[in-house]
């Protein structure tokens, strides 16, 4: 079928390469791989230490600065992965993109300067990504679990899992960059603002450190730069040989607190590039400890950065986790499969046809499918709007392997596929996810429509003609006479479907 | 326990009465009844046409002069239920009352009219009332499934049940009032506009209709005022005795289509009160008899008000219809049950402390223990908000048994349950509601406070103060000595909570 031809998958090939962003609160990281006999190997990294979180004034806006030290550093790893394709880079934003009141103001100098499309992940997410590549680094003990925490820039994340599965997974808003802020104004230490901050941090995490210590696990895992930081301290001062130990951790706190002020922190293996943040990061730290009442914490080489590449291993393929996340969703919210499968398989078979036309890709034709699959979650709230309420959850939701920006997307054509469409529909999507969006919406749409009496059998001939912003539907005369109020439906669609033209016309069988 | 005294249930008394009151689109209805012997006998029964959908101008505005036809059939409804206490009493509005842009301007009046609370339900609420008046008056045959179809001026109801259970529910904006003037404007009739008004209509019913034709069955049933018309049209015009059937419905159509105006419409056994709707209402059954493929309709008597009798009995009882919708959404969402019973039960022990002083009664109580249940649904959306997702579902979900009014201080209540307090949140609440609610608001949230951390073991001593505006908490010291986290957070709370000064101190053991 030469139509398929254009949203066929694309295997990797050995020899390929790969690259994964993590556009961080403290640092950006970039790691580079080449897939070799079925395994990645690890070609090339990249770091440095831009400190966003600094910038961000508490109302959501950002520094000049921070934003120059951003851009300059996505323009200098941009010139590093020029030459990969777009579909083997993948670049996300953790917590301080997500603080920002307009995310699209960064990012869209900033994925001009990387020549990458950059998405922005949930705390939970990010959560997923950093288990998966510690789990990948440091292959689990059959049995055993394992909790495993990343205090970075701006949030904390906290997982439990047993081997690959994940068990548990937080994400606060308590990082390194943040605290050593909030609690330490003009760099200033004393014992009594320690111990105060440690109640309040301690606050946050005894939410959930019950259901943590009530699961339990066998091995402990820190796996960001400040868990590198205080294991070589650690280290330094002879307290271990790398790890970070309830007897090691207040010693160093103590040490720590020798000095009046931040920039006096004098403690042995720290880099001068770590000192500005150490305070805030041992403070997280110790408040993890105690409220999870933990003994021993190894150090872990791997991070975020390796868990986007293993996803994007998974992603495209049989075993991609979106798949199992929309099966779980329309598990919980009851769907009638059998009314999604027929809009889904309609979806599809247009989708098919106006694929190279209006230039949209593997990744469509998977959003258009989840859409399908997804857009009638909203009934389990009520009938009366029923899109609008699927849409919320699409939005809200923690939905495991998917983007904020991927969400967007699915959200906005479950909340565009019947009823009026509201001009700010697609307002929450990057310009460059515009088009593609509307031009699925115009799908998904047209496919519940078909779809809506429910009837079981399939629509005999169905013809689509795409131009560049309209879309002419050619059925059947015979099956769509049959069907009089499916035709009054057709005619009646607003004619700027989704910002598209849609024409409906039947031909004579 | 004498602070349970103004807590305690009210059982029903012989000779008790009781009254429901039906505010309709067309007309409303008042039925009073006595207790006796365990049963309900109706001792009244008032019914005036008020065609208030009449007053509608499609943009959630109300003509002065339907309003003022509302208002004073109320008052006159008002004087015979002077006497019988607030509790017996359930005044619930429809489709025309929930199309209002601020429905509070018609309620306020209204209530002050009737002297009772009035309370708005949605359309598969009012689906629910209906088929339990209609099951009651005519108990259905063991085994026999049941189709009963109710057509409002503003709305229609759809049911599918088994004896007195309901499997299915719809409600669809298509009534006898807003069809005569939606496709009959002027009055204005032909067999043209009548074919196109029925295909119309028919798409409408088309989306559901596959799915009760699938579950099918053994006796259909019309239970408002529009199927007792045209039965009784059906009667005179010897086509049968009384049922509305396939056969004689489209010679009651031919008959009324031989007017070119509704104003000339002859039928035999026609009211002239009836006949200004009357083309609306064989229009929507005519719709209704194509999609489902009806052959013969029994005509009821009973109707949402008997409907609203019935489930007042079930109401505060240990049958309470509203305690199985809080468990089912408590199993949809996966509420983390041992957690909510602990809130829940803090909750109640707090509330048994300041019922008296804060005058707050059973209902207040069964409500403040499904927010507590309910307090939770949230987190299967996504831990960073779940408050604010929880209290999303709740006012948007259709949950039967429950008003909409009171679905919305339930919402309230989970929203205030943790972080900022909106000044937004109890908005949507009538001023009678308000402070009510916000009472209990303080009450959830300081027992989601002292079960943050999820300790299991119960709080030992705990004492309650309550005046007008403040709320004191004392608590054993010793045992919040041991907790600094939840003191710091005690202490941290915002003074205002809900609306009320909020103090807290510990007393020495």
């Amino acid at each position: 079928m030469p139509v398929l031809a254009s949203v066929a998958s694309q295997p990797l090939q050995d020899g390929d390469q790969l690259a994964a962003v993590d556009i961080g609160s403290n640092s950006f990281h970039m790691v580079v791989a080449r897939y070799t006999l079925g395994q990645l190997r690890v070609v090339d990294r990249l770091r440095e230490t831009v400190r966003m979180a600094d910038g961000l004034d508490g109302k959501g806006g950002l520094s000049t600065a921070a934003r120059q030290r951003g851009l300059e550093c996505l323009a200098r790893f941009g010139q590093r992965i020029r030459d990969i394709p777009a579909l083997r880079v993948r670049a996300l934003a953790t917590n301080t993109v997500r603080q920002l009141a307009s995310p699209q103001s960064f990012l869209v100098p900033a994925e001009t300067a990387l020549g990458h499309a950059i998405e922005v992940v949930s705390g939970r997410e990010e959560a997923r990504l950093i288990y998966l590549g510690v789990a990948h680094a440091q292959p689990p003990k059959p049995g055993h679990q394992r909790l495993v925490i990343d205090i970075g820039g701006g949030s904390t994340e906290f997982i439990i899992g047993r081997g690959f599965e994940q068990i548990e997974r937080e994400s606060l808003q308590v990082g390194c960059i943040a605290s050593t802020r909030r609690f330490f104004p003009g760099g200033k230490l004393s014992k009594k603002r320690w111990k105060e901050a440690l109640t309040e941090v301690g606050a946050e995490f005894q939410q959930f450190a019950g259901i943590y210590r009530a699961l339990g696990w066998q091995e402990a895992l820190g796996s960001s730069g400040t868990h590198k930081a205080i294991g070589e301290i650690c280290a330094a001062m002879k307290l271990t040989k790398g790890a970070i130990t309830a007897e090691a951790l207040p010693q160093v706190r103590d040490r720590l607190l020798m000095a009046a002020n931040i920039s006096a922190i004098e403690l042995p293996g720290l880099s001068s590039d770590r000192r500005p943040i150490i305070a805030g990061g041992v403070l997280v730290l110790e408040a993890a400890f105690e409220a999870l009442g933990l003994q021993r914490l190894m150090v872990s080489k791997a991070a975020m950065r390796e868990g986007i590449l293993y996803d994007m291993l998974g992603r495209g393929s049989d075993n991609d986790p979106r798949d199992a996340s929309v099966a779980s969703l329309t598990q919980r919210y009851g769907v009638d499969e059998s009314q999604t499968a027929r809009v889904e398989g309609t979806a599809m078979r247009m989708f098919e046809q106006v694929a190279d036309d209006w230039k949209l890709d593997d990744d469509d034709a998977r959003q258009l499918g989840w859409a399908a699959r997804l857009h009638e979650i909203g009934l389990a709230v009520a009938h009366s709007q029923y899109h609008v309420h699927g849409a919320y959850l699409i939005e809200h939701s923690d939905i495991a392997g998917f983007s904020r920006q991927e969400q967007q997307v699915l959200a906005a054509l479950v909340r565009t596929q019947r009823r009026g469409i509201p001009k700010s529909a697609f307002d929450a999507l990057p310009d460059r996810l515009l088009l593609s969006a509307r031009r699925k919406a115009a799908l998904l749409r047209l496919s519940v429509l078909l779809h809506r009496a429910h009837e079981a059998g399939p629509i005999p001939r169905l013809e689509l003609q795409a131009s560049e912003d309209s879309l002419q539907l050619i059925i059947s005369r015979k099956w769509i006479d049959a069907r009089p109020l499916l035709r009054a439906d057709l005619i009646g669609e607003p004619q700027d479907m989704a910002g598209l033209n849609v024409v409906f016309r039947p031909f004579v069988d």
